[in-house]
Protein backbone atom coordinates (compact mmCIF):
# COMPACT_ATOMS: atom_id res chain seq x y z
CA UNK A 1 0.00 0.00 0.00
CA UNK A 2 1.06 3.48 -0.86
CA UNK A 3 1.58 4.91 -4.21
CA UNK A 4 -1.31 6.07 -5.84
CA UNK A 5 -3.06 4.90 -9.21
CA UNK A 6 -2.81 7.38 -12.30
CA UNK A 7 -3.30 11.04 -10.48
CA UNK A 8 -5.49 13.64 -12.64
CA UNK A 9 -5.17 17.11 -11.73
CA UNK A 10 -7.70 19.53 -13.43
CA UNK A 11 -7.42 22.82 -13.50
CA UNK A 12 -10.78 24.95 -11.94
CA UNK A 13 -10.42 28.76 -13.39
CA UNK A 14 -12.94 31.27 -12.12
CA UNK A 15 -13.74 33.51 -14.18
CA UNK A 16 -13.16 37.06 -12.28
CA UNK A 17 -11.46 38.46 -9.26
CA UNK A 18 -12.27 37.62 -5.71
CA UNK A 19 -13.87 40.30 -3.56
CA UNK A 20 -14.49 39.99 0.28
CA UNK A 21 -17.63 38.35 1.04
CA UNK A 22 -17.99 36.62 -1.64
CA UNK A 23 -19.09 32.90 -1.75
CA UNK A 24 -16.57 31.24 -3.15
CA UNK A 25 -17.81 27.28 -3.11
CA UNK A 26 -20.56 28.76 -5.12
CA UNK A 27 -17.76 30.46 -7.77
CA UNK A 28 -16.38 26.80 -7.21
CA UNK A 29 -19.40 25.01 -7.99
CA UNK A 30 -20.04 27.08 -11.00
CA UNK A 31 -16.93 26.64 -12.35
CA UNK A 32 -16.15 23.08 -11.95
CA UNK A 33 -18.18 19.06 -12.08
CA UNK A 34 -17.23 18.52 -8.55
CA UNK A 35 -17.84 14.53 -7.78
CA UNK A 36 -17.56 12.26 -4.46
CA UNK A 37 -14.01 11.46 -3.68
CA UNK A 38 -12.73 15.31 -5.45
CA UNK A 39 -10.14 16.60 -3.66
CA UNK A 40 -9.34 20.18 -4.24
CA UNK A 41 -6.67 22.42 -3.48
CA UNK A 42 -7.14 26.10 -3.43
CA UNK A 43 -5.23 29.26 -2.98
CA UNK A 44 -4.99 31.11 -0.24
CA UNK A 45 -5.12 34.33 -1.76
CA UNK A 46 -8.69 33.85 -2.92
CA UNK A 47 -10.07 32.50 0.34
CA UNK A 48 -8.23 35.04 2.11
CA UNK A 49 -9.95 37.62 -0.55
CA UNK A 50 -13.24 36.06 0.17
CA UNK A 51 -13.06 36.66 3.75
CA UNK A 52 -11.49 40.47 3.90
CA UNK A 53 -8.27 39.34 4.76
CA UNK A 54 -6.88 42.21 2.47
CA UNK A 55 -5.04 45.53 4.66
CA UNK A 56 -5.34 48.76 3.01
CA UNK A 57 -2.20 50.49 2.93
CA UNK A 58 -3.39 53.93 2.66
CA UNK A 59 -4.56 53.55 6.34
CA UNK A 60 -1.21 51.83 7.74
CA UNK A 61 1.23 54.06 9.56
CA UNK A 62 4.36 52.44 9.52
CA UNK A 63 6.86 52.28 13.12
CA UNK A 64 10.38 53.19 13.77
CA UNK A 65 11.09 49.48 13.71
CA UNK A 66 9.19 49.11 10.20
CA UNK A 67 11.17 51.92 8.60
CA UNK A 68 14.35 50.16 10.06
CA UNK A 69 13.41 46.78 8.35
CA UNK A 70 12.24 48.15 5.41
CA UNK A 71 15.03 50.31 4.66
CA UNK A 72 16.90 46.55 5.28
CA UNK A 73 15.00 44.57 3.05
CA UNK A 74 14.26 47.23 0.53
CA UNK A 75 10.35 46.74 0.96
CA UNK A 76 7.52 49.15 1.41
CA UNK A 77 7.79 50.37 4.93
CA UNK A 78 3.27 50.04 4.95
CA UNK A 79 4.18 46.68 3.98
CA UNK A 80 6.62 45.83 6.55
CA UNK A 81 4.42 47.29 9.35
CA UNK A 82 1.76 45.05 7.98
CA UNK A 83 4.19 41.92 8.33
CA UNK A 84 4.80 42.77 11.75
CA UNK A 85 1.29 43.28 12.84
CA UNK A 86 0.88 39.80 11.27
CA UNK A 87 3.77 38.33 12.84
CA UNK A 88 4.13 36.28 15.90
CA UNK A 89 8.21 36.35 16.09
CA UNK A 90 10.53 37.32 13.88
CA UNK A 91 12.95 34.19 13.39
CA UNK A 92 15.66 35.90 11.14
CA UNK A 93 16.34 39.39 8.90
CA UNK A 94 17.29 38.23 5.19
CA UNK A 95 18.56 40.28 1.82
CA UNK A 96 15.27 40.94 0.88
CA UNK A 97 12.75 39.08 2.80
CA UNK A 98 11.79 39.27 6.45
CA UNK A 99 11.12 34.88 8.06
CA UNK A 100 8.97 35.37 10.72
CA UNK A 101 6.59 32.95 12.75
CA UNK A 102 3.28 33.52 12.25
CA UNK A 103 -0.40 32.67 14.58
CA UNK A 104 -0.52 28.78 14.38
CA UNK A 105 3.19 28.44 14.49
CA UNK A 106 4.10 28.19 10.85
CA UNK A 107 7.40 29.65 9.70
CA UNK A 108 7.08 31.93 6.18
CA UNK A 109 8.58 34.71 4.48
CA UNK A 110 6.95 38.10 5.11
CA UNK A 111 3.92 36.75 7.42
CA UNK A 112 2.41 35.30 4.64
CA UNK A 113 1.54 38.78 3.07
CA UNK A 114 1.60 39.03 -0.49
CA UNK A 115 1.63 41.82 -2.83
CA UNK A 116 1.06 39.91 -6.02
CA UNK A 117 -2.62 38.96 -6.87
CA UNK A 118 -3.83 41.96 -4.49
CA UNK A 119 -6.17 44.28 -5.83
CA UNK A 120 -4.44 47.85 -6.08
CA UNK A 121 -3.51 50.14 -3.12
CA UNK A 122 -3.82 46.59 -0.69
CA UNK A 123 -2.20 43.35 0.37
CA UNK A 124 -3.24 39.97 1.29
CA UNK A 125 -2.72 38.43 4.62
CA UNK A 126 -3.05 34.67 5.63
CA UNK A 127 -6.71 33.98 6.42
CA UNK A 128 -7.42 34.13 9.98
CA UNK A 129 -7.32 30.12 11.04
CA UNK A 130 -6.61 28.33 7.32
CA UNK A 131 -7.78 25.06 8.69
CA UNK A 132 -11.29 26.43 9.97
CA UNK A 133 -11.65 28.38 6.19
CA UNK A 134 -10.81 24.85 4.83
CA UNK A 135 -13.71 22.60 7.05
CA UNK A 136 -16.05 25.93 6.15
CA UNK A 137 -15.40 25.68 2.38
CA UNK A 138 -16.15 22.05 2.48
CA UNK A 139 -19.14 22.24 4.06
CA UNK A 140 -20.52 24.75 2.11
CA UNK A 141 -19.58 22.81 -1.01
CA UNK A 142 -21.55 19.58 0.59
CA UNK A 143 -24.30 22.16 0.95
CA UNK A 144 -24.55 23.45 -2.21
CA UNK A 145 -23.52 20.41 -4.26
CA UNK A 146 -23.94 17.34 -2.37
CA UNK A 147 -20.81 15.85 -2.55
CA UNK A 148 -18.17 15.89 0.24
CA UNK A 149 -14.70 16.35 -0.88
CA UNK A 150 -11.32 17.48 0.42
CA UNK A 151 -10.51 20.54 0.71
CA UNK A 152 -6.59 21.88 0.92
CA UNK A 153 -5.53 25.58 1.10
CA UNK A 154 -2.23 26.39 0.08
CA UNK A 155 0.28 28.80 -0.11
CA UNK A 156 3.71 29.49 -2.43
CA UNK A 157 6.36 29.51 -0.23
CA UNK A 158 10.57 29.28 -0.14
CA UNK A 159 12.67 27.67 2.00
CA UNK A 160 16.25 27.09 3.55
CA UNK A 161 18.48 24.68 1.61
CA UNK A 162 16.87 25.12 -1.75
CA UNK A 163 15.95 27.95 -4.43
CA UNK A 164 12.48 28.78 -6.03
CA UNK A 165 9.25 28.83 -4.00
CA UNK A 166 6.96 25.64 -3.59
CA UNK A 167 3.53 24.73 -2.68
CA UNK A 168 2.60 24.30 1.02
CA UNK A 169 -0.92 22.98 2.94
CA UNK A 170 -1.51 25.75 5.16
CA UNK A 171 -5.26 24.89 6.23
CA UNK A 172 -7.40 21.22 5.32
CA UNK A 173 -10.13 19.77 5.75
CA UNK A 174 -11.35 15.85 5.08
CA UNK A 175 -7.85 14.56 4.05
CA UNK A 176 -4.83 13.55 5.54
CA UNK A 177 -2.19 15.85 5.39
CA UNK A 178 0.62 13.54 7.20
CA UNK A 179 0.82 9.78 5.91
CA UNK A 180 2.16 8.16 8.81
CA UNK A 181 4.10 4.72 6.95
CA UNK A 182 5.57 3.37 10.15
CA UNK A 183 5.54 -0.65 9.56
CA UNK A 184 4.99 -0.31 6.55
CA UNK A 185 7.93 -2.50 4.70
CA UNK A 186 10.16 -2.18 1.89
CA UNK A 187 10.76 -4.02 -1.09
CA UNK A 188 13.28 -6.15 0.81
CA UNK A 189 11.01 -6.55 3.82
CA UNK A 190 12.38 -4.04 6.09
CA UNK A 191 10.44 -1.40 7.99
CA UNK A 192 10.40 1.91 6.72
CA UNK A 193 12.70 5.03 9.29
CA UNK A 194 12.05 7.80 7.01
CA UNK A 195 8.15 7.40 8.34
CA UNK A 196 6.10 10.68 7.74
CA UNK A 197 5.12 11.61 4.48
CA UNK A 198 3.96 15.12 4.17
CA UNK A 199 0.55 14.63 1.85
CA UNK A 200 -0.70 17.75 2.02
CA UNK A 201 2.18 19.58 0.83
CA UNK A 202 2.99 17.26 -2.10
CA UNK A 203 -0.75 17.54 -3.19
CA UNK A 204 -0.28 21.33 -2.62
CA UNK A 205 2.93 20.90 -4.58
CA UNK A 206 1.15 19.10 -7.54
CA UNK A 207 -1.18 22.02 -7.76
CA UNK A 208 0.85 24.59 -8.38
CA UNK A 209 2.16 22.82 -11.24
CA UNK A 210 -1.75 23.71 -12.52
CA UNK A 211 -2.95 26.80 -11.00
CA UNK A 212 0.38 28.80 -11.79
CA UNK A 213 1.27 32.20 -9.76
CA UNK A 214 0.42 35.03 -12.60
CA UNK A 215 -2.48 36.32 -14.03
CA UNK A 216 -3.70 32.46 -15.02
CA UNK A 217 -6.76 33.01 -12.85
CA UNK A 218 -6.85 29.61 -11.89
CA UNK A 219 -7.04 29.52 -7.79
CA UNK A 220 -7.99 25.88 -7.47
CA UNK A 221 -7.68 22.54 -8.91
CA UNK A 222 -9.28 19.36 -8.37
CA UNK A 223 -7.53 15.73 -7.65
CA UNK A 224 -9.99 13.29 -9.25
CA UNK A 225 -11.15 10.34 -7.45
CA UNK A 226 -8.43 11.44 -4.69
CA UNK A 227 -9.97 10.80 -1.60
CA UNK A 228 -10.50 7.68 -1.22
CA UNK A 229 -6.74 6.55 -2.12
CA UNK A 230 -6.01 9.11 0.19
CA UNK A 231 -8.23 8.16 3.13
CA UNK A 232 -6.51 4.56 3.29
CA UNK A 233 -3.58 6.55 5.18
CA UNK A 234 -3.70 6.98 8.57
CA UNK A 235 -2.82 10.90 9.78
CA UNK A 236 -4.00 14.48 11.25
CA UNK A 237 -6.18 16.42 9.33
CA UNK A 238 -5.31 19.88 10.14
CA UNK A 239 -2.78 21.15 7.90
CA UNK A 240 -1.48 22.36 11.65
CA UNK A 241 -0.02 19.38 12.04
CA UNK A 242 2.41 19.34 9.63
CA UNK A 243 4.02 22.69 11.34
CA UNK A 244 7.23 21.49 13.04
CA UNK A 245 7.41 22.25 16.65
CA UNK A 246 9.99 24.65 17.90
CA UNK A 247 11.55 22.29 20.29
CA UNK A 248 11.67 19.64 17.38
CA UNK A 249 13.36 22.09 15.11
CA UNK A 250 17.18 21.96 15.15
CA UNK A 251 17.09 25.39 12.74
CA UNK A 252 15.42 27.54 15.43
CA UNK B 1 0.77 32.28 -19.20
CA UNK B 2 2.63 30.08 -15.79
CA UNK B 3 -0.24 27.61 -15.05
CA UNK B 4 -0.72 23.74 -16.90
CA UNK B 5 -3.80 22.23 -18.33
CA UNK B 6 -5.28 18.92 -16.82
CA UNK B 7 -2.24 16.88 -15.92
CA UNK B 8 -1.41 13.30 -16.20
CA UNK B 9 0.72 11.37 -13.61
CA UNK B 10 1.27 7.99 -14.56
CA UNK B 11 2.73 5.06 -12.49
CA UNK B 12 5.81 3.16 -13.81
CA UNK B 13 5.90 0.06 -12.22
CA UNK B 14 9.32 -1.98 -12.48
CA UNK B 15 8.91 -5.54 -12.22
CA UNK B 16 11.97 -6.76 -10.47
CA UNK B 17 14.55 -5.44 -8.14
CA UNK B 18 17.12 -3.15 -9.44
CA UNK B 19 20.69 -4.00 -9.61
CA UNK B 20 24.13 -2.72 -10.16
CA UNK B 21 24.39 -3.18 -14.05
CA UNK B 22 21.38 -2.98 -14.85
CA UNK B 23 20.14 -0.84 -18.09
CA UNK B 24 17.59 1.42 -16.49
CA UNK B 25 16.43 2.61 -19.65
CA UNK B 26 15.44 -0.89 -21.02
CA UNK B 27 13.99 -1.94 -17.82
CA UNK B 28 11.63 1.90 -18.20
CA UNK B 29 10.72 1.15 -21.81
CA UNK B 30 9.47 -2.21 -21.53
CA UNK B 31 7.51 -1.31 -18.46
CA UNK B 32 5.86 2.23 -20.19
CA UNK B 33 4.98 3.42 -23.50
CA UNK B 34 7.02 6.45 -24.09
CA UNK B 35 5.76 9.52 -26.00
CA UNK B 36 7.32 12.24 -27.39
CA UNK B 37 6.85 15.65 -24.90
CA UNK B 38 6.93 12.84 -21.94
CA UNK B 39 8.60 13.99 -18.67
CA UNK B 40 9.78 10.75 -16.66
CA UNK B 41 10.51 11.33 -13.10
CA UNK B 42 12.53 8.28 -11.34
CA UNK B 43 13.23 7.76 -7.55
CA UNK B 44 17.17 8.08 -7.64
CA UNK B 45 17.30 4.96 -5.07
CA UNK B 46 17.29 2.60 -8.97
CA UNK B 47 19.38 5.13 -10.58
CA UNK B 48 21.54 4.58 -7.60
CA UNK B 49 21.23 0.22 -7.15
CA UNK B 50 21.68 0.17 -11.26
CA UNK B 51 25.16 3.00 -10.99
CA UNK B 52 26.27 0.55 -8.07
CA UNK B 53 25.76 3.48 -5.70
CA UNK B 54 25.58 0.76 -2.52
CA UNK B 55 28.14 -0.15 -0.13
CA UNK B 56 28.20 -3.28 1.79
CA UNK B 57 28.34 -2.71 5.55
CA UNK B 58 30.51 -5.79 6.16
CA UNK B 59 33.30 -3.56 5.31
CA UNK B 60 32.73 -0.54 6.84
CA UNK B 61 34.82 -0.22 10.12
CA UNK B 62 33.25 3.11 11.81
CA UNK B 63 35.81 5.64 13.38
CA UNK B 64 35.73 6.70 17.02
CA UNK B 65 33.83 9.56 15.71
CA UNK B 66 31.27 7.80 13.60
CA UNK B 67 30.32 5.27 16.99
CA UNK B 68 30.05 8.71 18.92
CA UNK B 69 27.62 10.33 16.28
CA UNK B 70 25.87 6.43 15.91
CA UNK B 71 25.38 7.19 20.38
CA UNK B 72 23.99 10.30 19.27
CA UNK B 73 21.64 9.67 16.98
CA UNK B 74 20.90 6.11 17.50
CA UNK B 75 21.84 4.84 14.26
CA UNK B 76 23.97 2.42 13.51
CA UNK B 77 27.60 3.36 13.30
CA UNK B 78 28.46 1.76 10.22
CA UNK B 79 25.97 4.08 8.13
CA UNK B 80 26.97 6.81 10.16
CA UNK B 81 30.50 6.19 8.79
CA UNK B 82 29.20 5.63 5.26
CA UNK B 83 27.33 8.78 5.86
CA UNK B 84 30.37 10.48 6.99
CA UNK B 85 32.45 9.52 4.14
CA UNK B 86 29.39 10.63 2.12
CA UNK B 87 29.58 13.93 3.21
CA UNK B 88 31.44 16.83 2.31
CA UNK B 89 30.30 18.79 5.49
CA UNK B 90 28.02 18.65 8.80
CA UNK B 91 25.80 21.55 9.01
CA UNK B 92 24.23 20.45 12.42
CA UNK B 93 23.41 17.29 14.58
CA UNK B 94 19.68 16.39 14.72
CA UNK B 95 17.86 13.60 17.62
CA UNK B 96 17.98 11.16 15.45
CA UNK B 97 19.52 12.44 12.17
CA UNK B 98 23.43 14.39 10.40
CA UNK B 99 22.31 17.22 8.39
CA UNK B 100 25.23 17.74 5.84
CA UNK B 101 26.10 19.13 2.72
CA UNK B 102 26.82 16.67 0.01
CA UNK B 103 29.26 16.74 -3.33
CA UNK B 104 27.84 19.04 -5.50
CA UNK B 105 26.17 21.56 -2.22
CA UNK B 106 22.70 19.46 -1.74
CA UNK B 107 21.89 20.26 2.03
CA UNK B 108 20.30 17.02 2.80
CA UNK B 109 19.54 14.24 5.93
CA UNK B 110 22.03 11.39 6.33
CA UNK B 111 24.37 12.58 3.13
CA UNK B 112 21.49 11.07 1.34
CA UNK B 113 22.49 7.21 2.64
CA UNK B 114 19.72 5.23 2.24
CA UNK B 115 18.92 2.61 4.42
CA UNK B 116 15.25 1.18 2.84
CA UNK B 117 14.66 -0.19 -0.34
CA UNK B 118 18.57 -1.27 0.11
CA UNK B 119 19.14 -4.88 -0.37
CA UNK B 120 20.13 -6.41 2.55
CA UNK B 121 23.36 -5.52 4.04
CA UNK B 122 23.59 -2.54 1.84
CA UNK B 123 23.30 0.97 1.74
CA UNK B 124 22.38 3.13 -0.87
CA UNK B 125 24.05 6.33 -1.68
CA UNK B 126 23.74 9.02 -4.20
CA UNK B 127 24.37 9.13 -7.80
CA UNK B 128 27.78 10.47 -8.39
CA UNK B 129 26.50 13.18 -10.07
CA UNK B 130 22.94 13.08 -10.46
CA UNK B 131 22.64 15.59 -13.28
CA UNK B 132 25.20 13.55 -15.22
CA UNK B 133 22.70 10.49 -14.07
CA UNK B 134 20.05 12.01 -15.64
CA UNK B 135 21.22 13.04 -18.86
CA UNK B 136 22.55 9.97 -19.46
CA UNK B 137 19.14 8.11 -19.02
CA UNK B 138 17.45 10.60 -21.48
CA UNK B 139 20.15 9.87 -24.08
CA UNK B 140 19.53 6.16 -23.41
CA UNK B 141 15.93 6.69 -23.70
CA UNK B 142 16.34 8.14 -26.99
CA UNK B 143 18.80 5.89 -28.23
CA UNK B 144 16.40 2.49 -27.25
CA UNK B 145 12.62 4.37 -28.24
CA UNK B 146 13.31 7.44 -30.17
CA UNK B 147 11.90 9.87 -28.02
CA UNK B 148 13.33 12.76 -26.32
CA UNK B 149 11.71 12.68 -22.82
CA UNK B 150 12.48 14.86 -19.93
CA UNK B 151 14.22 13.70 -16.86
CA UNK B 152 14.08 14.34 -13.26
CA UNK B 153 15.51 12.38 -10.80
CA UNK B 154 13.77 12.34 -7.29
CA UNK B 155 14.56 11.92 -3.56
CA UNK B 156 12.60 12.26 -0.56
CA UNK B 157 13.96 14.69 2.17
CA UNK B 158 12.69 16.74 5.21
CA UNK B 159 13.31 20.27 5.57
CA UNK B 160 13.40 22.84 8.70
CA UNK B 161 10.39 24.24 9.89
CA UNK B 162 7.67 21.37 8.78
CA UNK B 163 7.37 17.77 9.34
CA UNK B 164 7.35 15.27 7.10
CA UNK B 165 9.34 14.08 3.71
CA UNK B 166 8.58 15.60 0.44
CA UNK B 167 9.96 15.47 -2.87
CA UNK B 168 13.17 17.24 -4.22
CA UNK B 169 14.46 16.74 -7.82
CA UNK B 170 17.95 16.34 -7.53
CA UNK B 171 18.87 15.76 -10.74
CA UNK B 172 17.53 16.98 -14.47
CA UNK B 173 17.83 16.82 -17.98
CA UNK B 174 15.91 18.27 -21.05
CA UNK B 175 12.98 20.11 -18.63
CA UNK B 176 13.41 23.51 -16.53
CA UNK B 177 14.08 22.78 -12.68
CA UNK B 178 13.53 26.82 -11.95
CA UNK B 179 10.92 28.86 -13.56
CA UNK B 180 11.42 32.91 -13.85
CA UNK B 181 8.41 34.40 -13.56
CA UNK B 182 10.12 37.84 -13.76
CA UNK B 183 8.00 40.46 -16.02
CA UNK B 184 5.09 38.21 -15.62
CA UNK B 185 1.93 39.77 -14.59
CA UNK B 186 -1.03 39.43 -12.18
CA UNK B 187 -4.24 39.89 -12.40
CA UNK B 188 -3.96 43.14 -11.46
CA UNK B 189 -1.43 44.10 -14.37
CA UNK B 190 1.58 44.18 -11.17
CA UNK B 191 4.98 42.72 -11.83
CA UNK B 192 5.67 39.59 -9.81
CA UNK B 193 8.19 39.96 -6.95
CA UNK B 194 8.36 35.49 -5.85
CA UNK B 195 9.57 35.18 -9.08
CA UNK B 196 11.39 31.96 -9.38
CA UNK B 197 9.64 28.86 -9.14
CA UNK B 198 10.82 25.33 -8.20
CA UNK B 199 9.75 23.56 -10.87
CA UNK B 200 11.80 20.48 -11.01
CA UNK B 201 10.83 20.25 -6.97
CA UNK B 202 7.16 20.61 -8.09
CA UNK B 203 7.50 17.77 -10.28
CA UNK B 204 9.23 15.54 -7.94
CA UNK B 205 6.76 16.32 -4.98
CA UNK B 206 3.83 15.62 -7.30
CA UNK B 207 5.70 12.11 -8.55
CA UNK B 208 5.90 11.33 -5.04
CA UNK B 209 2.38 10.70 -4.36
CA UNK B 210 2.47 8.27 -7.75
CA UNK B 211 5.65 6.45 -6.28
CA UNK B 212 5.23 5.93 -2.84
CA UNK B 213 8.29 4.95 0.05
CA UNK B 214 7.73 1.48 0.70
CA UNK B 215 6.89 -2.15 -1.57
CA UNK B 216 4.85 -0.25 -4.22
CA UNK B 217 7.83 -1.14 -6.81
CA UNK B 218 7.13 1.91 -8.93
CA UNK B 219 10.58 3.95 -8.64
CA UNK B 220 9.08 6.12 -11.62
CA UNK B 221 6.21 8.62 -12.95
CA UNK B 222 5.08 9.88 -16.33
CA UNK B 223 4.06 13.31 -16.68
CA UNK B 224 2.04 13.23 -19.80
CA UNK B 225 2.64 15.59 -22.42
CA UNK B 226 4.29 18.07 -19.84
CA UNK B 227 7.53 18.80 -21.55
CA UNK B 228 6.40 21.31 -24.52
CA UNK B 229 4.60 22.67 -21.11
CA UNK B 230 7.81 23.81 -18.96
CA UNK B 231 9.63 24.39 -22.20
CA UNK B 232 7.56 27.48 -22.16
CA UNK B 233 9.76 28.76 -18.69
CA UNK B 234 13.26 29.95 -19.73
CA UNK B 235 15.11 28.47 -16.32
CA UNK B 236 18.55 26.37 -15.91
CA UNK B 237 17.89 22.77 -16.58
CA UNK B 238 20.23 20.92 -13.93
CA UNK B 239 19.23 20.09 -10.31
CA UNK B 240 22.05 21.54 -9.46
CA UNK B 241 20.99 24.86 -10.48
CA UNK B 242 18.14 24.81 -7.05
CA UNK B 243 20.55 24.63 -4.47
CA UNK B 244 21.11 27.43 -2.75
CA UNK B 245 24.69 29.06 -2.39
CA UNK B 246 25.69 29.26 1.35
CA UNK B 247 26.25 32.94 0.35
CA UNK B 248 22.68 33.30 -0.22
CA UNK B 249 21.62 31.42 2.46
CA UNK B 250 20.54 32.61 5.88
CA UNK B 251 20.07 29.71 7.69
CA UNK B 252 23.48 28.27 7.81
N1 LIG C 1 -9.96 33.99 -10.93
C1 LIG C 1 -9.15 34.43 -9.97
N2 LIG C 1 -7.93 33.88 -9.82
C2 LIG C 1 -7.12 34.35 -8.83
C3 LIG C 1 -7.51 35.38 -7.96
N3 LIG C 1 -6.47 35.61 -7.11
C4 LIG C 1 -5.48 34.76 -7.44
N4 LIG C 1 -5.88 33.99 -8.49
C5 LIG C 1 -5.13 32.91 -9.17
O1 LIG C 1 -4.78 31.93 -8.18
C6 LIG C 1 -3.55 31.32 -8.54
C7 LIG C 1 -2.57 31.41 -7.38
O2 LIG C 1 -2.33 32.77 -7.09
P1 LIG C 1 -1.12 33.24 -6.16
O3 LIG C 1 -1.02 34.72 -6.18
O4 LIG C 1 0.11 32.49 -6.55
O5 LIG C 1 -1.64 32.76 -4.70
P2 LIG C 1 -0.86 32.14 -3.44
O6 LIG C 1 0.17 31.18 -3.93
O7 LIG C 1 -1.94 31.47 -2.63
O8 LIG C 1 -0.24 33.26 -2.66
C8 LIG C 1 -3.09 32.02 -9.84
O9 LIG C 1 -3.57 31.25 -10.94
C9 LIG C 1 -3.82 33.37 -9.78
O10 LIG C 1 -4.02 33.96 -11.06
C10 LIG C 1 -8.81 35.93 -8.13
O11 LIG C 1 -9.23 36.83 -7.40
N5 LIG C 1 -9.59 35.43 -9.15
N1 LIG D 1 10.62 -2.22 -8.97
C1 LIG D 1 11.45 -1.62 -8.12
N2 LIG D 1 11.01 -0.57 -7.39
C2 LIG D 1 11.88 0.02 -6.53
C3 LIG D 1 13.21 -0.43 -6.36
N3 LIG D 1 13.81 0.35 -5.41
C4 LIG D 1 12.88 1.25 -5.01
N4 LIG D 1 11.72 1.04 -5.69
C5 LIG D 1 10.44 1.80 -5.58
O1 LIG D 1 10.73 3.16 -5.87
C6 LIG D 1 9.83 4.00 -5.14
C7 LIG D 1 10.63 5.01 -4.34
O2 LIG D 1 11.47 4.34 -3.41
P1 LIG D 1 12.20 5.08 -2.22
O3 LIG D 1 12.86 4.09 -1.35
O4 LIG D 1 11.21 5.99 -1.55
O5 LIG D 1 13.31 5.94 -3.00
P2 LIG D 1 13.92 7.43 -2.75
O6 LIG D 1 12.78 8.33 -2.37
O7 LIG D 1 14.53 7.80 -4.07
O8 LIG D 1 14.96 7.34 -1.69
C8 LIG D 1 8.96 3.04 -4.30
O9 LIG D 1 7.78 2.77 -5.03
C9 LIG D 1 9.83 1.79 -4.21
O10 LIG D 1 9.09 0.60 -3.97
C10 LIG D 1 13.64 -1.53 -7.15
O11 LIG D 1 14.79 -1.97 -7.07
N5 LIG D 1 12.73 -2.09 -8.01
MN1 LIG E 1 0.49 33.60 -0.61
MN1 LIG F 1 1.22 31.00 -5.62
MN1 LIG G 1 16.69 8.55 -1.01
MN1 LIG H 1 11.02 8.07 -1.46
Amino acid sequence: MGGLPTLRIEPVPLERKVRPGDDLAELIAESAELEEGDVLAIAHTVVSKAEGALISLDEIEPSPFAKTLAERTGKDPRVVEVILREAESIVRVGPDFIITEVRGGMVCANAGVDESNAPPGYVIVLPEDPDRSARELRRRLRELVGVDVGVIITDTQGRPFREGVVGVAIGASGVPVLADRRGDRDLYGRELKITIVALGDLLASAAELVMGQADEGTPAVIFRGLKPELERFEGPRKARAIIRSPSRDIFR
